[in-house]
């Protein structure tokens, strides 16, 4: 992008409203309004189109950027890291290995303690139904709490880096890819979605993709399908955010229980797998109740389950039933690939490998929306900030 | 604080003599004059103020604070990164399990080898007695050494985190706390302070803490009184610099072995667990044997010990022997809590939650008083560099 | 170094071709040509004259520097992180046990997920022959890859911080050191140096600093003998590639089996373990096949047959039959010192005492290589760019 179409883009971003997202939280897509998405849409090409023309967006002269990842990560690391830095925030870690977190140590407490000199805390959280979502909520709580009782100087905003429910700086990534590939949010009407399980020989993957892809898609007149076999259901709540939005944004929602039905004609194509709400809601049970023995019959069961459905693949046959037998191929990554990382996956490899450059792309986005939403939560008036680096014209590398 | 008042304390600060900090390191408060003491009290309200302000406190365009932490730690850890970061350095940690440390490899190379470009080096080694200071000295000598024969460029300084001796960032921002609480340092002449020991059901928790309190909080002449039963005494030396302080600043230091002595009439009472000094002597000899069967008897022991002392508990009953059953209760945290973190504890749940908040503010002071201790290593002139960084008034957030 | 020595070196680089540096890596030494090196050599000394001087080498507004060690390291991960932060550049570690790298996972997909933001990757891969230099040059292809096809906004160029083959920020570091001590480059013809085993009771020390020192220390017109016990072969075609520089630069290069024979007028001696070229490879076909008995066995014969050569160690009287009995001792540390990291070693202790604040600033040189490394990819205009920041004069302490 040029300086004119940064520019360009800035008015548009001006002409949103984003003042509830000031010094605000960025926890689901569907809290956020179509203004408040659509201007993170809109920052997130700003920063990357600053960076593209060596413009510095450093709009903190120091400042932490809390992480506390509960679950591995490579890609959503380097991408908070990514987007903390360009703004100029530095990544602080709380390791909770390495951590004198006291047994019995409440949020609170732990919240409070390394947010003195925090500007924005970031959250992976997905492992346990029920768990996630809700931590988020009480670290929010907490820090709102310290700042109003004058612990605190100043309110540190939280990105959801996933949890249990949504996945919303994926979602949104995958989403800005969408966007980028059919030329604008305006060519979306009317285009087919397929979000649908895969077989993977792995157990207890997490639902958050699935619901935040369904739970955001279904907000640009797409008509967008959830496909999985029977007993695979994700959280009823999420669905009903899907009608709701599908019903407000002019498309449609509805869950099918066949990939090829879900392929057929279809645009966009998300195949991946992910664990029964039901089992995880289990699993969570067993974990609280620290059953060991529980856990590993019901891993194994899922397993067997799982395995009824291997053919739940992405082929290049299925590919074939999509609109021109060209959809675009999605996945979060990392994919398991049949015969490169297992030797029944989601994907045949003709067709990851035929998708690699747009699946890279796709993941591109995310250090950049993570940046938006922190920005979006610092000012008041981001149109305007962005007017300023571009005009002050700073360079990134000197 | 606003500008007029960093003003006033930026004058109050050129009044006082720190030419001594200046290049020197940050042991012991003990080691450091009244003015030296003060002037970090001042450097710290600056910085926090000029924060509060959104004012860049950066003075460091680059620059690396080593951090080396042998015990586990968070809020020292996030304390010690925000204070770095507040002034433009960035911490790099020595995690000795992911570093080629030969065996048999001396202080002095390591201690050179990670100093090439260290502003500032943080240590925290406070299990072993005899051993934390005695550490952090062979470390100030070895980058002297390194500075003199021309390996590093700069002298990095140390910062004691706690050692087996102080804790001076946590007794210090305690005692920045007790300032702020009572309005003015001046207001401290004649308080009753009770640092008394607690029981908790866990074994082997460091004397720097008491230690430390006990040797800077005598220098303001307020009636120190450490309490603990017999047995669990701390180290002579530091109980002698508490009286020699309490003489010079005219107030009085004594120990009892009463918990409810201590806190009748108090103004500030510090319950808390610590291991006796003769036991934490025992232990380090068991280590330096490699003696683990003697390591788990006398843990046993001290457990079994520590079981006669459970009714050392501060609880609402105490509190209520205390001034105006109002006393200030203070905890470096994270506290063990009757009922929450533990069945029986160091204090009442009730007790702890009514003070939760100011427990938090005392924790807040810990960034400013280290990033003071860096500062204050840092210029000569601090006084006029605060006024430079008042003047030029950089936004934080730009 | 004053401003106007930095100034002169500054016109010695405007001199020299480094065009082909620009957006370049940096993997082996012997990849680079004559005015190259001397170009990284130039570009350090300056770096640290400003660094002397108090003078900011900020050259990132932002931007990471990514790290990725294979192998524990405190030396290499401090001066790369030195390196990073002076520059402006923030090191991000991809710690490989944190990370969701999925089985199966193509280096492709992990080089181009951590790079969206990258300006540099720094890699220590050491430990298996025919594995660490592969490796990286997949992960530049990989990240050519990425930039090409639109999915990298920069590349990335990376560092080879010790491969199987080389250690070029070592060798270059070592070799900076030499010109110092020798009062400059053009003193080194005719020079003898001794690079030679030495007997270490640990196993399978990499090959990449004897090899390093061999295909760098060549190129300057000295004599360069490698001595070791018979078997202990360095890979051959680093001999080669030694034998090939030393014809080229007017010195020798030979091969002998005595410590004795290479020590005798040497001025330059660097005593080191390592391990059999033909172990290697042995080791790195056991790890392929995971035989862990085969690979037990490997190393007790690997420990045997070194034992055999236990006198293959620097003591006072090796040095004594260096020319003037003044060598100049060289080890790229942590060096196994007899009688204090371990019974028989490398090095008489005393001779290591001697040569300790030596050793340290060969050491010291480290950071300024691998900033001038980092350097010479990012500035199609080194000389220019490092004038710029002479004259702006930006403070480093502020």
């Amino acid at each position: 992008m040029d300086k004119i179409g940064i520019e360009e883009m800035i008015r548009t971003l001006g002409r949103l409203k984003t003042k509830e997202m000031y010094l605000n939280d960025f926890f689901l897509t569907w809290d956020k309004s179509d203004d408040e998405v659509a201007a993170t849409f809109a920052v997130a090409e700003i920063l990357r189109g600053l960076r593209e023309n060596n413009l510095s967006s450093r709009v903190f002269d120091s400042g932490l950027a809390i992480s506390l990842f509960r679950d591995n990560s490579t890609r959503t690391r380097f991408s908070y890291a990514s987007a903390a830095n360009l703004l100029g925030l530095e990544v602080q870690d709380l390791d909770e290995k390495k951590s004198q977190i006291a047994h019995g140590e409440t949020v609170r407490e732990t919240a409070n303690m390394i947010s003195f000199m925090a500007d924005v805390i970031g959250i992976r959280d997905d492992m346990y139904i029920g768990k996630g979502h809700t931590y988020m909520q009480e670290v929010a709580q907490a820090v709102q709490g310290g700042y109003e009782d004058g612990v605190l100087e100043q309110r540190p905003t939280l990105v959801n880096l996933q949890c249990d429910i949504d996945h919303p700086t994926q979602s949104m990534a995958d989403m800005l890819h969408v966007i980028n590939h059919f030329g604008g949010v305006e060519n979306l009407k009317g285009k087919k979605v397929a979000m649908t399980w895969a077989y993977s020989p792995s157990y207890g993957k997490p639902l958050s993709v699935p619901q935040g892809i369904i739970g955001l898609f279904s907000r640009f007149g797409m008509d967008v399908t959830l496909a999985h076999p029977e007993g695979y259901n994700v959280m009823p709540e999420v669905e009903q955010v899907a009608q709701r939005n599908s019903e407000h944004g002019g498309g449609s929602y509805k869950r099918v229980n066949s990939m090829e039905e879900a392929f057929q004609d279809a645009d966009i194509v998300y195949p991946k797998s992910w664990a029964p709400f039901s089992v995880m809601e289990e699993r969570t049970k067993l974990v609280e109740q620290g059953d060991e023995k529980g856990l590993a019959d019901l891993e194994k069961r899922g397993l067997e389950n799982n395995k009824k459905y291997m053919d739940w693949e992405c082929t290049e046959d299925l590919m074939g039933k999509t609109r021109d037998g060209n959809a675009l191929y999605m996945h979060c990554l990392p994919a398991d690939i049949t015969g490169v990382s297992c030797e029944h996956g989601e994907v045949e490899a003709s067709v990851f490998d035929r998708y690699r450059v747009p699946l890279y792309q796709e993941a591109g986005f995310k250090p950049y929306i993570i940046a938006a939403m922190i920005f979006l939560s610092k000012f008041r008036n981001p149109a305007d900030k962005l007017q300023e680096l571009l005009v002050a014209g700073n360079r990134r590398i000197r």
